[in-house]
């Protein structure tokens, strides 16, 4: 990368002064900032010039203030499980690791909130709520920082029914582009007074602020719980299935779609012996009488669709082994063609829109020829395509590239948006206009320049400044 | 008001200019001004130098654009019925009246959602909605303009069960200071598709810009609905059963509890014969099994509680009865001593604050002597307290503002907020940099700033520039 030498030697003063604050906690090594410069999609290793390992809020305000004053980037890191590009130093900068800022501060198990630092997993979490009666619901699959999902907006297979991080997180404490340390949001479980800044950071990927510290909404474990794989004769009758679930209220908690590439990677991956079908994984949650209703109003909706082989799973060891290879789907598509890698990408519809949208996207990925199963959290009208390409081919890459481009315009002529939980990162930079329009995001920068005058926070990502 | 005698001028060439755009639908007229320069409360008139009745969103923007070009605040004004003087012209300018905009633009009843037109009220949009089997539950009580409910961030009466407007506006078409248009948000149920501006335009009290068209999820109409009245022996019992019904996760739909005081004024109002005492009013939404469930277990937690005089309303007329008297409880305050003032002033804290914060304020509106019943949607923690006082007792007036200050800070302490549902408008100003802290409102101001540099937008409410 070639910068001013002046600038190189204003970074190299500001390590100093990084590592005068937290001795070997910042660090310079070669494969700490290559393993920081990534994340777990295609695109390629941006390192940061320095990774800095916080251990509190003061700290972060610290490294944010000298940071600040040379101009320099700052790029805040959790798990490095983004997919659209999010932590790649675009301009090189100071990587913020928030992973040892793993405290559980606060559980209230009255008013069923917590407050956690930004650093705390999400199986980190449910581990310590063990016992409680209440869990995190929010599960996208990879055992992501809450800091992470915050910041990406985050959702999963939950989502349904209880919400993305959008509707989860009550407050944040966050270090603003100057170093301030400020506080949104209350414990109170709504508020009119003044701009929800709570969820203008939520979604903002490290853009206009680092996130360190989240209070979150908890919920009760139901009494019952009952999980359940039905196979469907195609992708389309799957989703309208699905559509009409949603349709007549039913308060499902999980509804994904795998399509029958997807559960013989399974099979192969996991050893299981799913019927190699376009296929729900459901599971309801409730009182034992709720969810016999659940069950029964599914069961009749399946069977209009033309439904199979429902296997049920009520002990809690075989839910979480069907869960368990659900989210195992992403491993089981890559070991298919060892050493492809993975392009995820997702998008979301109105649901009445859901099976054509897949339908359309199969027939696409069919035409191009490339090996990329179909999954989704369909009750939310979002699916994902995931495309294996190998990295050396880059004809393959370009197919891939134009399969995104058009499964996303899809998604927006039927009023959908070009990521329901991935986020924008780089990789969905270019259909922000297209999306949201040139007013919208002129909205955006304006709101991104303000918040962050010299644009030090996350460069790069979201908005282009 | 005093203006520089070149504003004045100014101002009568915009009025003509605005007369030239709409012809009649510009008015000067004193009542009119009047009318436009209030809402529903203590706050005194102040009334806008003129109002115009726009019929499109590209008149709203024409509007805003004259306005603009010589720094002319501009208001938005939906029903009139805020309560922290929301619409108050604080500077002159020009108030842009958006009930003729009543247009229902459509209804997708496969994806339950809608959009309309700003100045749509909540029962026009259900009458519309009626025989397809869809709702929009939000209910503030007055016949508020969706428009109007989607700046303060409304909420009321079905936010236990259903959300507030922050969960339950998909996206929006908003005028920004320029004049320009811009939209928000997609049909999509979710997104993590840059930031959300949806969630900063809702309750930004037209501050940020006007909101013209707003996109709204819907919801099923239950197969079951059961209402009912439970008399306890006090406040605190009464906050305590609603306690364990939110803790037990029974997904009660409306749960509002009324002390003795009110009660009292209601059966002299509405010619009911409810037994004297606190009380809840509650509704069960769901299957006919479902609601049985919920009604047994709310049974056995408010037994525990001392509950007596179970009222059951499982007819629609009964239950219209019910809600009506509970809607019609502010006028039954105000005829108790005719001549007076409503003084409403609402907070919201974590629940398991909720007994405590409404008997302390109980306590301290006895000791002041003020006749204050309280009321409240008590599920999510919130509650109102109505001081009904002489306009022209000045000592009166004092006491009710110190009662609602120190009522304010309770909450605050409490880790609540000092408005759940009824905004900021410029009665809690004051109280922003108390609950938020210093950092938070300068990021709000900076927003304000960015979004709108000549402070055009609704200024003095919501933050102070």
């Amino acid at each position: 990368m070639n910068r001013p030498a002046s600038k190189i030697s204003d970074r190299e003063t500001l390590i100093n002064q990084l590592r005068d604050l937290l001795g070997e906690r910042t660090s310079t090594s070669p494969s700490v900032l290559e393993q920081h410069g990534r994340g777990e999609s295609w695109h390629p290793v941006q390192a940061p010039d320095a990774v800095c390992f916080a251990h509190s809020t003061e700290e972060v305000a610290a490294i944010v203030k000298l940071c600040a004053a040379s101009a320099t980037p700052v790029i805040a890191f959790g798990t490095g499980t983004s997919l659209e590009g999010q932590v790649q130093a675009v301009n090189g900068g100071i990587c913020i690791d928030l992973s040892q800022m793993n405290q559980i501060l606060e559980v209230n198990n009255e008013d069923m909130d917590c407050r956690v630092q930004a650093g705390v997993t999400r199986r980190e979490l449910n581990q310590y709520l063990h016992d409680t009666g209440l869990f995190f619901p929010i599960d996208p699959g990879a055992n992501t920082s809450i800091g992470g999902m915050t910041a990406t907006r985050a959702s999963g297979t939950n989502a349904v029914r209880y919400g993305t991080m959008r509707e989860n997180v009550l407050g944040l404490t966050v270090v603003t582009a100057n170093g301030d340390i400020i506080k949104t949001g209350t414990r109170a479980r709504k508020s009119s007074a003044g701009y929800d800044l709570t969820r203008l950071f939520v979604g903002s990927e490290g853009t206009l602020g680092v996130i360190t510290e989240i209070s979150l909404r908890l919920h009760g474990l139901c009494e019952s719980i009952s999980a359940a794989i039905v196979n469907f004769p195609d992708v389309r009758s799957a989703a309208e299935a699905t559509i009409m679930t949603i349709q007549m209220g039913i308060p499902v908690a999980r509804i994904e779609i795998l399509d029958s590439a997807y559960i013989k990677a399974i099979n192969a991956y996991s050893k299981t012996d799913y019927p190699e079908l376009d296929t729900l994984f459901l599971e309801f949650h409730g009182t034992s009488a709720g969810v016999a209703e659940q069950v029964q109003m599914f069961d009749e909706i399946s069977q209009e669709f033309g439904a199979t082989g429902f296997q049920w799973a009520e002990k809690e060891e075989d839910r979480k082994k069907l869960w368990r290879a659900r989210h195992d789907a992403y491993y089981a598509g890559l070991a298919v063609h060892p050493g492809h890698r993975g392009y995820v990408t997702d998008v979301c519809v109105p649901i009445s829109r859901l099976a054509d949208c897949i339908a359309e996207t199969q027939a696409d990925i069919a035409a191009s020829g490339l090996f990329a199963p179909v999954i989704g959290h369909v009750g939310d009208g979002n699916f994902h395509s995931t495309m294996f390409i190998d990295p050396d081919d880059d004809a393959m890459f370009e197919k891939a590239l134009e399969v995104d481009r058009r499964m996303v315009q899809r998604a927006i002529d039927m009023g959908g948006t070009c990521t329901g939980e991935h986020g924008i990162g780089m990789g969905k930079l270019k259909h922000m206009r297209n999306e949201h329009g040139d007013g919208a995001v002129e909205t955006m920068q304006a709101i991104k320049l303000a918040l962050d005058p010299q644009n030090i926070m996350n460069p790069g990502k979201v908005v282009d400044c």
